[in-house]
């Protein structure tokens, strides 16, 4: 007979079948709650003793029985049965194996509605806390890339079409921006997790008179479940973390395409170290981009889960229903993800060598200052448009004339207009170009050397 | 010869494809910014004079142009011109068309890159404030329907089946609390929407001294962009938008999925008002729960919304890309989505009659206090398992002979423990059930009034 | 020194950082493919023979090694090893150490991007014609119940609203129909796997004259690929699996959810047997539907999947891209999840026992003739829309005076129209009404006794 | 009083609300079906008369007061009314008001839930023609193009690094490929597509002896729905539609992907004519790829549209659900997104110009034929992973020389390997190296002519 049946017990009259019980197991992938469920139970037990359920020898021993349950996983001797459907049904099994009777009243009051929400909860509590420090890290590596290379100038692009000069350290606090938002989103991922749902039972609250606060308290959640219905049948948190998941997967994947494409002979701005780059089982002369193309791809799995858990949850009605036990490989498989992305990133970003030299010739082609003339023709009283369409020419020109912008004499710039004169020749370099962005947010060296002390702050001050 | 090409320039020497202009051209959706746009241009005028590149007549002279042109879009005189892709180039065309050359000043220091992504924030704030409004105005029918139904007892479900009595407001609350949720969502994305790219130009900052705070101040943002390359190739603001989009849907396919399920003859415990259902073009007989499963459908439209965007920019190089086009008409078929979901809920969730008698009679049946009865041997000491085992077979028992939990005598139930009294007859309604839920979260009548308390405290003190 | 770097060459200085390799290893979920990789290196072997490349013996003694491998590895002997990152590394570094130089030989000509796909391929081919037979078996599970219930009445919904009485067979051959078109997808998607991509080499060919129709038809492939490019890079066979995948899944939560409904204590249509049921931890009564639960939930899982992989092509350059290397995870996760569904619903179809009784009284509650009563009208000659208001305001005063349609009078109905006589009687119950759906794909028992016989031949006759 | 209440008849006491009716309408999107409903209706009425319902001269009317309406509509001088909510009621009204009392009998034994799946089938099979017909100009477009540059030599690429040389016409016909396998899903589609559903009646068929196989010849479809409470209920024919025009489109992110990247100054493979190129706003000397990112940008839309879809039809009930309204707008949007993103490409590819001396440049740079080096050696008899070795140090020893392949001495070389002799050098150039790729699907200029062949007889043969 099956064990499972045994615990719901006397209504059943013939067992579940081996088949069901095979596909309705979650202990192959739940049993990494076990931490959380031994926690949890332990501060479950002394609020039964609070509320006079347990006596005080009968709680001890179901901690310690908890407890040793808790070093036998630890330590790998205990292993997890899967004839117990899940993580709490083994560690309840063991428990009245440890201590008998006494075993069997932790439940009460319980439900594994209410039971397995918390578990998850506290679990993805400290997995947030993981991903937000592993999001500084790969901050902070950005950071140290970006001030190792303060000086380095690059073609900035849109349509990836080289567009006008920037600092390869302004474009790489981009990505420090995107990730700020990023620690953003799981902090407040955070608050929302934090909201303790024990004591809901399976739907409708309780009949004992469990002190809710104390348990709070001792599990550390900051706040209490305000609707028993909606505790038990809420996994808008997880959603929550999958959202902020795929925004930044979606953040790595655009710097991951930007490493390859830097990456290609042809770009050949940097060099990722031979111990991130991996060699081709046929060609022997390949040097290939894998962790960056890894990342890029893996933010398909994340959009994936979130897409999974929103289906998963469409037109569900209240309460419990078995399908919210899908939501957790999902959730687990986007945390591992995330979590290993974020670090091979910030050890792969460490070693890439940013070529100064190819970077510095390729701002010279392309005509990337050609914007800061239209701006020369403007300070001389030329309205904007006019000014547009002046030097579209003088670039239609250069082109068919095959020099750049600063070969151009002065002779002939004064043949598309009157207004141009000697000093013109100081602004065409890409130094002058960046120079001349000092706005906030811009990229003069001024405004990027603030934004880099700006960002070391944040790394130090921010909140996790 | 195209307009556009016009507009970008001396270096085209042929223009644009017709074909190309109108697979490219956003108008025919971007329309609806010309608002943002206009109110955008007028700041941007103030701060180019205060920069010194506009005279004050100039300023003037453009900002009334601009507030004509708002005018005769208002009233419907002015129409745009499809052979200006956008809606910033229509309205510089015909600023242009009325002020001259001034009107080719305008533009000076900022791309349309910076242009759209402010025009899109500022818009997007506004729908928020809407979106925010439109789910307190949910809520307080919910409110509002749970006070006038505070004494109703209904059954609570897990997996669609009867669990234990609730009272029908504790049920509505649960939506409360998602809806709360939700809010809280939606302001927070508010705040990540409150920042002003404008100033970026096309990627680098710009030439020309702005004075951005004042920018900011005079288009009521909140905070300044701090890198130029983000500001214009960052989209995270509006997959905020629809994953908090995408979960409020979701709420409301369950409230959708629940209304559908109780107007069904089986369950029969909602009344729709004719209102807000429909008929059959066949069967006369039908009166049909139209209004949610519309609403229950559309979840899928939104879901689809956010896995456009988070494909959009899967994998897109910095800095500017024209893909982000494709931004707008998935937010706005989102905004409108959501804002037209949400006014229809409250107009219908305000015409539901619940039927009190149905449900009265429907939590009866299905042995919904069994629960109490563990509990009740729990008390007099036997383990939870144990009293869990027993009341199974009861419940089987009672399940042969045809009969509810509270038709069986006590000598009856003294064969299956010796541990029941008199007073188990005390425990067994509906109403006991109900009553014995008495902590925080539970649906004792207590809590769920106090629960009442705080959730119309919520809707009059929470921020918009 | 990493195994790995050992393998690709004499160009790197050093090593795969430990991370990396951890990060890239595919051998944790690509083990799965061994016998495919194994029967493809010795198909592969003959043709390299076949081609002058390796001699008899060298062939031979390939091949005994491969098999041995093969028997190591069926037999649990043998265990990968981690530090070779994937299946065929694995496998060519034992063959190495197994039959000593003569292994070098075996990558003749192949790359692991051809040799990949192709093992994928084959072992799709595989998994389809599984999946195949298991909604073969589902359909033959439908029909058993369809034929033993072949006189049930109950009622047809249209918004979850009692619409038309329809034969129960009839209503669950819908599902018969479902199942057959996914099978055709099924079949349609193996057409597209059977293509062998072997001799593609790393892109571009191979330098060999190997003879790839003899390969072919070694591996038992219907076609080989046209373009080595696209063959390296192709990943549409496993998007066409998880496409047909997800509307299958999409298929069996719309069961599944009947299923639910059907279960619930409401409408009390279905009973699952115990074997198919569970129980609550906390609520001695309960007897959950959780399996069709489960499965309705896993759809979510297969649609995540889909969007995963489109995510994964979206926007990759030709060719091979390490961003391929996601494919297996997601794709081994459907078909597991596809095949284990399929698996348990036919057990638990099986099981389930029709209330004809509950149906049986359903059917005359709702006013389900309704349409019948129109189109007797329109038989006398009134035009459609008037019969179908004259009855809409019948049924309506039915309604108020608390009565089914069969319950009112000839004198009563002759008040709504002169066109009533005494034979309208015959047409009022489910009986009738259902025989009157004589149509192709009509309800009628003639009907859908002709559908169960056609249904039962495709299920003979069918190509798997 | 609404229209729409009117039609449904005397069961409604109150009208529809004024916000129900705007909120559920659907003639907004649904009126390009039309042509179809009124083709149907059409047919219908033919077969009501061969039933026996309708008189001859009443046939006439009808189809008479039909072909009126259509002209009106197909003249711009009917307008939509949005009153009736529907394509459908909106020429139902018409009809009566033009044709009076008969008008009323058209809707005899039809629903909105068969009429509907008809048109949208009539409509769907319409546009996937029509999608065919694209793909295959798109397809000619590029096999012109493969035709015109025979003989390009290029860098293949894996992970965007070089890799071996190839044909540009290989490369190019990779996407004939794609597109070949493109039209081979919209053609299965097609035949799902072309089942005709009417004759369904609301669920359970029809009371009158329909002819339905004269219909289905008289509105051309092949099959006729075997099950009525499928017919009515199944959406598969859409989420087909979705799929294929996913997987389209996700083959043009990856050729629009290449262009942005070709056409970007450091790659210069490709020029694309000013025609389809757009500038800038700001930086007068860009040119962008817009018509490419705008491509991949809507790849996103139309996989959102699929998600769409299965999130809609995920555990819906049988059989018609008002959810199922969402269906068309997403349909109708791929479809519209498909057809332009094809034709832009058909005309934009033909206006590129591939940089031939770029190309040749590129491809003696990155050790291309390394890998044939290796094949050198395994002639020789070097064993493969040998061979693998020792090239992989020459490519190294070369790097630090900063030589190319064919620049080391035959000296230099035999200190690497004994096996060297002088006929090496023959196999060093990208000539020799495209020409030894002589299998099926290989790369040599013969084998892809015969590829040109095949593909331009496919254009020829293939059906649609």
């Amino acid at each position: 007979m099956s064990k499972n049946t045994k615990l719901w017990g006397g209504r059943f009259r013939s067992p579940l079948a081996k088949s069901a019980e095979a596909f309705s197991a979650s202990i192959g992938y739940d049993a990494r709650l076990y931490p959380q469920d031994i926690m949890q139970s332990i501060a479950y037990a002394k609020t039964l003793k609070k509320a006079g359920i347990l006596a005080e020898a009968e709680t001890k021993k179901i901690i310690r029985g908890l407890e040793e349950i808790k070093r036998g996983l630890d330590s790998g001797r205990l292993h997890f049965r899967s004839e117990f459907e899940d993580v709490h049904m083994n560690i309840e099994a063991w428990l009245i194996e440890k201590v008998g009777e006494v075993g069997k009243k932790l439940h009460t009051g319980r439900s594994r509605n209410d039971q397995v929400a918390t578990d998850l909860r506290m679990y993805l509590k400290w997995e947030i806390t993981e991903t937000i420090v592993l999001i500084t890290r790969l901050q902070a590596a950005i950071i140290d890339q970006a001030e190792q290379n303060i000086s380095v100038i690059m073609p900035g692009y849109t349509h990836l079409q080289r567009a006008q000069p920037v600092l390869l350290a302004h474009h790489l606090l981009a990505y420090f921006e995107m990730l700020q938002r990023d620690r953003e989103r799981f902090n407040q991922t955070h608050e929302r997790v934090d909201v303790m749902p024990l004591g809901s039972g399976a739907l409708s609250g309780t009949n004992f008179p469990l002190d809710r606060a104390y348990l709070a308290k001792e599990l550390g959640f900051y706040r209490i479940s305000a609707n028993s219905m909606d505790a038990v049948s809420d996994r808008d948190f997880v959603i929550d973390y999958l959202s902020a998941a795929a925004v930044l997967m979606m953040h790595l994947s655009r710097l991951a395409d930007e490493i390859i494409i830097w990456s290609s002979y042809e770009f050949g701005f940097v060099q990722i170290s031979d111990s991130f780059s991996t060699g081709s089982s046929l060609m022997p002369q390949k040097k290939n981009p894998d962790v960056a193309e890894l990342v890029r791809g893996k933010s398909g799995r994340v959009f994936g889960h979130l897409v999974s858990l929103l289906t998963l949850m469409k037109g569900l009605p209240l309460t419990y229903n078995r399908d919210l036990q899908e939501d957790k490989e999902q959730l687990f498989g986007s945390i591992d993800t995330v979590k290993s992305s974020l670090s091979i990133f910030s050890e792969m970003i460490k070693t890439i060598k940013f070529n100064q030299e190819v970077m510095g010739k390729a701002v010279k082609k392309g005509y990337l200052t050609a914007t800061d003339v239209v701006y020369y023709l403007v300070v001389q009283g030329v309205p904007f448009r006019e000014a547009h369409e002046i030097v579209g020419k003088i670039v239609n020109y250069c082109e068919e004339s095959n020099m750049e912008l600063d070969y151009i004499s002065l002779n002939q710039l004064k043949q598309f207009s009157s207004k141009f004169s000697y000093d013109v020749q100081r602004i065409l370099s890409a130094k002058a170009s960046v120079e001349a962005k000092d706005t906030i947010g811009g990229t003069s060296p001024k405004r990027v050397k603030e934004a880099l002390k700006r960002a070391r702050a944040h790394l130090l001050h921010d909140k996790a």
